[in-house]
């Protein structure tokens, strides 16, 4: 089952941030959410929006997620996100760890679906596409 | 030439809000778009999503918008938004003015293109539907 | 123990929704916090602006939260959100439900925390006051 | 006069994306808004954050903008954000240009106040501080 983690730094800017000086929670879904995507260009050398191109793909909804947040971070901080990833056949398990300094701020881990669109135009669940998988894999 | 005024209130949030106790101004943008679906709903009795199976209609991107921002306001206040219509052949000008206990905080002006998508995929400004004209002149 | 549910519609926007045409996940985040505050704005008649001023309260910091995604939803949907909140001692339990046309859409569970800002600035658990947990219990 | 122009990478992302699938229009406000803290950090050397206790500095309210949208972006584009500044006294000028290989999508021009909180807590123009002035002439 192939894996890999990638790591990068994020900022949290002055519009991330609430009325009590630390980030608005939610946007911490959409810091995790480009890091799924970073984490796939990183490994196929294609950003997502090549994807829909590339491969069977036409997105990963998520099917649920469980998010702990242990301390705040604040706007100028500059964040530490790994992201790591676990195939299943047509779905696959994300787990985000966001670090300050080397200290744990938040959890979060993701259930997400690869689909593809039909010929009715709805979304359904398809195998991961095996050139994806050995992408990860190498 | 057919003009409307439409006016709706809305609750400035938590999230909206900076570390200053003030709304994060691109916030303003997201009222101020929300406020043109919702005078045209007011006009057409549909919601923009039922418009484009509805008319001749795929969008009325932004060419240009003006801002001047004359008072702060906070999460809690419920602000008054007014937006009023002037249409041309294939744009119009919408002019919102958005203000806290009948003071004035914020101005916008815009210039909005009606656009359809031609057979290669592209968008092109196309003139305003009859139909369309006609439920705002009644 | 005092319970309360609220229930409020809530419309999807244009700008809530990304290019696959549903709704991006992180916007129901922001919906929920919206719902937590106007739970409470139900409860104690006044807005979460008025509560920093009105009780022994700086802020309610999320701790952890789960959410399931059953059925997407998209812009010009007047979603229906079902909150419900269950007290500890300094702590607070809400579920909301949300809904489109009677079919569960989104689950989401939430733990948050009371806090009260302490003479270092720092935010400690407080007990959620008398004067609050008698409103929700009436 | 001082003047300084600061030239940065902005990915536009999924999340960033509207039905339309290209940026949401408000989005640019945030890039804009990063752009100008990210050309004070440059000649400053130190984050927004570390502003308001290094500098007579509570913030940099937006008097008014002025956008010109040219062509749209899209998710994965890699655009480049260029922020010029010029200063007044207790004000100052921005003009950003945004573009995707080398041609311009947007252009914003911004007066922004420099102010500081008085005793009152009310928000008033205050000069720009010669220490930041000499900064940005080095």
């Amino acid at each position: 089952m192939p894996t890999l983690t990638n790591t990068r730094t994020v900022r949290i800017r002055w519009g991330d941030c609430d009325p009590a000086g630390i980030i608005f929670y939610p946007r911490y879904l959409e810091i995790f959410d480009n890091a799924v995507a970073a984490l796939f260009e990183r490994a196929l050398g294609i950003t997502k929006h090549k994807m829909f191109e590339a491969y069977e793909f036409d997105g990963w909804p998520l099917v649920r997620t469980h998010l702990r947040f242990i301390k705040p971070t604040r706007y100028g901080d500059d964040v530490e996100v790994q992201t790591g990833i676990k195939f299943g056949r047509s779905s696959f398990d994300i787990e985000h760890r966001l670090s300050l300094k080397g200290e744990l701020c938040v959890e979060c881990e993701e259930k997400r679906v690869w689909v593809m669109r039909g010929a009715d135009g709805a979304m359904k669940s398809h195998p991961i596409p095996e050139a994806v998988l050995k992408k990860f894999g190498a």
